[in-house]
C-alpha cells in the first residue's frame, strides 16, 4: 500500500516532514520511506529502521518502485490522492501492469484507537492547556478592557510555558456578541462587564492535539446567560455519559442534542457534538446527527455542545475524553476526562 | 467551474473559512458560495455580494446545483479534488448528464500576478517581519546562552507586536551545526560563540505571507564561515539580478546555482532557488533547476540560495521581491525588494 496522507505517514513511520510517502508491504518486506533533500537528516533520525529514498516526486517514485519490485496490487489512498495525482501513479506503474486499488481510510481507522504512548501524549497536551487556562484566570487575564487578541496571545504563550510544542489550532477568544459565532477569530474587540467570554483552544505535544472550550461571564450573569449555560452544561454531561464502546455515534450526538432541542434551542446548535482528536485536531470519528458507525474503545473524542444566540452571545463547553473498553465500562469505569479545568460557570 | 481549493475560494470570494466551495459561471450569472453552519455569519460578512448556501457537503451540493441550473460543462480542480471526491461530484451531476472536465491550476495562474491591494498586504507582512528582526537584534536577542526556541518565540511575539495577524509559518531558528539542516525546527539547543544562527521566518497580513531568511554569526567568524557567507551572498545577488519578466524560471535558478557550483559547493545546495509567495507561503511559480515556464511581471517570488555543510553549519539568505514589468525594466527599474533587513554579514 502506498501511504501519501502525511499524517498517516507520520503515524506509521515517525517521519514528520512536509513532503513524504511510505510504501508498506503485505509480506515481511520492510517499509520504504521517500522524502526530498530538505529532510534527509530528519528522516534518518525519525525513521532510523526504514530505508529512506530521497526523491522530489515521492509518491510517483514509490509506486514505480513497488511495480518494479513485483507488487501486483498496490493500494492507494483514494481519499487523499488527487485526480491528477492518480494519473501520475498510473503512469509510474503502467509498464509492469501493477493494478492500483482504492484503500481509503485504512490508516485513519487504525489511528482511531490510541495506544498507551499516544494517550500519554494526549494527556500531556491537555495538561498544558489546563495549566495555561488556570494561570490565565488566576492572574486576572480575563477582565474588562482587554481585547480578545490580547487574551488569545497570553493564553498561547502560557501553553508554551507549560511545555506545549505549539498551539494545536488558532485560539478562539470570543467576547460578548462574538461568542455567538461558533468559530470566531480573535479581534480587537474589548471584553466588557456582562460579556460571555468563550475560549476554544489547545496545545500540541509531540504532534498530538488537545481541544477544550470553556465559557465564562464577566462581572455578573443575566438570567438568559444562566439559562443557556446550564442547558449547555447539562447537554454536555449527557453527551459525556453517553460515551461507551459500541454505541452508535449518532446516539451520542442525540443524547446531548435532545436536551437542547427540548428546551427550544435546537436551531441554535448548528454543529456536530464532537470529533476524534489525535495527530489531527479533527479526525475519526465524527460525532454528529448523521454520523454512521459506532464508538470504539480506546478512541479519544470531544464532547462540545453549544447554544449560540446571534447578536447576544453563546456558550460552548468542550472536553476531550478517552472511551473505555467494555470490560472497564462494566466494572463501572467512566470515560477518562483529559481536560480537567472546572466546568461550573465562573463569574469573573 | 467548481472551485474547491480553499485558498482559491478565498482569492475569488474573500471567504476564509475552513470549509467552502465556489461555483463560478462563464456567463453573467453571479457566483455561488457554499459553506457549513459554523461560517454562516462569517461568509455573509466576507462575501456580502454572493449568494451563500449553507451545506455540509459543499462541493457535491454546488456540482448538483450547477447541473440542475443547466450547466452542461463543469470544470473541477483536478489537482485538488481527490479520487473519492470526483466520485461524489460525478454522482451529483449524473442525472443531468453534465460533463465534468479538468480545470487544474487555473486560479493559481491568476493568483501568480499580484494586484495593487495584494502588493500592499505583502509589503505590510514583510515590514512586520523586518521590524521584528531589527528589534530582536537591537535588544540583544541573539546571544550565546539562549535556546533556539527562546529566540523563535521572541521573534514571533515581536512580529505580532508589529501588526502581524499571525506568523506565516513555524519560525526556523537553527544554531551551530543545526544551521546545516535546511528546515530545522527550533530546539532547546543553546546558541554559542562562533555559531552560525540561521533564521527563516515570516509574518501574515490579511492572509498574505512574508518570507525572509538571514544568517548571523555570534562572536567572531571563522574563515570557512566568511567564505560560504560571501558565496551565498553573491549567489543571492545574482539570483535577484536575474529576475525579469519573461526569463525562463530555470535560468533564474541557474544564475545563482552556477556560482555555488563553480565554487565547489554544488552538492551542498539541495533545494530550489525560490518560489512564489502570496496567500500561500509556497505558491506558483517554483524557481528550480527543472522548473518549466517563465517569470511573470507582477509576480512576487523569493530568492534563497543556501550552502549547508553537514555537522558544521550552513548559510541561507532569502528575500521576497516583486518582478517588474518589461517597460519598467527597460526604464531601469529593478525588482522591488520587500524584505529590507540588511544582508551584510552581521557578527553579533
Amino acid at each position: 500500500m502506498l501511504v501519501t496522507n502525511l499524517i498517516n505517514v507520520r503515524y506509521l513511520s515517525g517521519f514528520s516532514g512536509s513532503n513524504g510517502a511510505l510504501l508498506v508491504f503485505a509480506d515481511e518486506r520492510e517499509a520504504v520511506l521517500s522524502t526530498d533533500g530538505r529532510y534527509r537528516t530528519q528522516a534518518a533520525h525519525q525513521a532510523p529502521d526504514l530505508e529512506v529514498v530521497i526523491e522530489r516526486a515521492v509518491a510517483r517514485y514509490l509506486a514505480g518502485r513497488a511495480a518494479t519490485d513485483g507488487v501486483r496490487t498496490l493500494g492507494f489512498e483514494s481519499h487523499v490522492v488527487t485526480v491528477d495525482g492518480l494519473d501520475a501513479l498510473t503512469g509510474a506503474v503502467s509498464e509492469q501492469n501493477t493494478e492500483l486499488v482504492r484503500a481509503s481510510g485504512i490508516v485513519e481507522g487504525l489511528r482511531e484507537i490510541k495506544d498507551a504512548g499516544e494517550l500519554a501524549l494526549l494527556r500531556l497536551a491537555c495538561e498544558a492547556a489546563d495549566a495555561a487556562l488556570s494561570d490565565l484566570v488566576e492572574r486576572g487575564g480575563l477582565r474588562p478592557g482587554r481585547t480578545e487578541r490580547d487574551v488569545a496571545r497570553e493564553l498561547e504563550a502560557l501553553m508554551l510555558d507549560h511545555g506545549a510544542e505549539a498551539v494545536s489550532f488558532e485560539t478562539i477568544v470570543a467576547a460578548g456578541p462574538n461568542s455567538a459565532i461558533p468559530h470566531h477569530r480573535p479581534t480587537d474587540a474589548v471584553l466588557a462587564a456582562g460579556d460571555f467570554v468563550k475560549i476554544d483552544f489547545g496545545a500540541l505535544a509531540a504532534g498530538y492535539h488537545s481541544d477544550m472550550t470553556r465559557t465564562f461571564v464577566l462581572g455578573s450573569a443575566a438570567d438568559w446567560q444562566l439559562e443557556i449555560y446550564q442547558l449547555v452544561s447539562e447537554a454536555q454531561r449527557a453527551g459525556r455519559e453517553a460515551l461507551r464502546a459500541g454505541i452508535e455515534l449518532r446516539e451520542v450526538d442525540a443524547a446531548a442534542r435532545r436536551l437542547i432541542a427540548d428546551a427550544g434551542y435546537g436551531d441554535h446548535f448548528g454543529h456536530g457534538l464532537g470529533h476524534g482528536v489525535g495527530l489531527e485536531i479533527h479526525e475519526a470519528p465524527g460525532i454528529g446527527a448523521t454520523s454512521a458507525g459506532t464508538l470504539l474503545a480506546g478512541s479519544v473524542v470531544t464532547v462540545e455542545p453549544g447554544v449560540y444566540l446571534p447578536g447576544r452571545g453563546g456558550v460552548r463547553i468542550e472536553d476531550t475524553l478517552v472511551v473505555p473498553d467494555s470490560a472497564s465500562q462494566t466494572a463501572g469505569q467512566t470515560p477518562e476526562l483529559l481536560t480537567r479545568f472546572p466546568k461550573e460557570l465562573a463569574i469573573l
